[in-house]
């Protein structure tokens, strides 16, 4: 459903907190966005005339702020969603992916069932940073057969080289800083 | 948004699994109830007939699955969407509870911006089990001077008796097994 309301600007949207998580970085708090009605709704329908008419079979998403675009923008979509979980939350059969942390590794995984070849999927999560978690997120959903049609994000960091990270896909953000 | 398509039963989309955590207990999984874009829409309905007209502010979830259901439903009644966070996501200043589980203590955090006295606002979760988190996001949500409308699950599992954990809430659950 898109609506005819004023256009909404993002950004006007998204706070800034310095030294979060740690001295020295700035961090783009989308609880303001979030906490605004219109804004939010404007956040997901632009993202809606995005991917539309696309063929969209599922949007996955990883823990936690990704679902809170993912599952609305599924809604609006007329496509499934798929959560990708940190190791040990989903219940059934999974299929993992590692990654590389600042300090260490972590791992995502989905369920085993989930995806498959001839699935188009839409990977969303809120910010692309230096895009570690989507590219585990690619990778997993890659090793699946399904097909990734693009890596959508609310805000790009651009700064960060994320979309360098996230060659071989198509990357789509509604904002970039 | 309703819709006229033909009624869904919400549990013929939650399926079972045996030992999930820990062996003995049954968990109930709702990812094919998302994965599916009918039944998961009809979900959102049910929710969405439910509250509407009936002034709420926010929606307030915790993460990660209350999520999943917390961010349609706000769209849908034209709301305001309050994540509920473990301690150190939140990037702004917060408020805090604390809450007891099997083992030990947890604590779980809201922005101290983002609900104040005057607003209504509803907590949603995916599963109403022993009720712990959702006490303490009702505890939460009160500390603030919110008035808490309700709290909904789309699950619930009644012979752990969650609902008796909730006294002095309206609780309201999709299906109860």
């Amino acid at each position: 459903m898109t609506t005819t309301s004023p256009p909404v600007d993002i950004r006007d949207w998204i706070r800034d907190i310095p030294d979060f998580p740690k001295p020295g970085v700035l961090f783009k708090d989308i609880t303001p966005l979030l906490s605004d009605p219109t804004a939010f709704s404007a956040c997901i329908d632009q993202l809606e005339t995005q991917y539309k008419g696309r063929g969209i079979d599922v949007i996955a998403a990883a823990e936690a702020r990704g679902f809170i675009f993912g599952a609305p923008l599924a809604l609006r979509l007329g496509a499934g969603f798929v959560p990708i979980r940190k190791p040990g939350k989903l219940p059934y059969a999974t299929i993992a992916q590692e990654y590389s942390l600042e300090y260490g590794n972590d791992r995502l995984e989905v369920h085993a069932d989930a995806l498959a070849p001839g699935k188009k999927v839409l990977l969303i999560d809120d910010v692309l940073a230096t895009g570690g978690t989507m590219r585990a997120c690619r990778d997993l959903v890659r090793s699946t057969g399904a097909e990734l049609v693009a890596c959508a994000f609310v805000i790009e960091l651009a700064f960060l080289g994320g979309r360098e990270r996230l060659d071989s896909c198509d990357v789509f953000c509604l904002v970039t800083y």
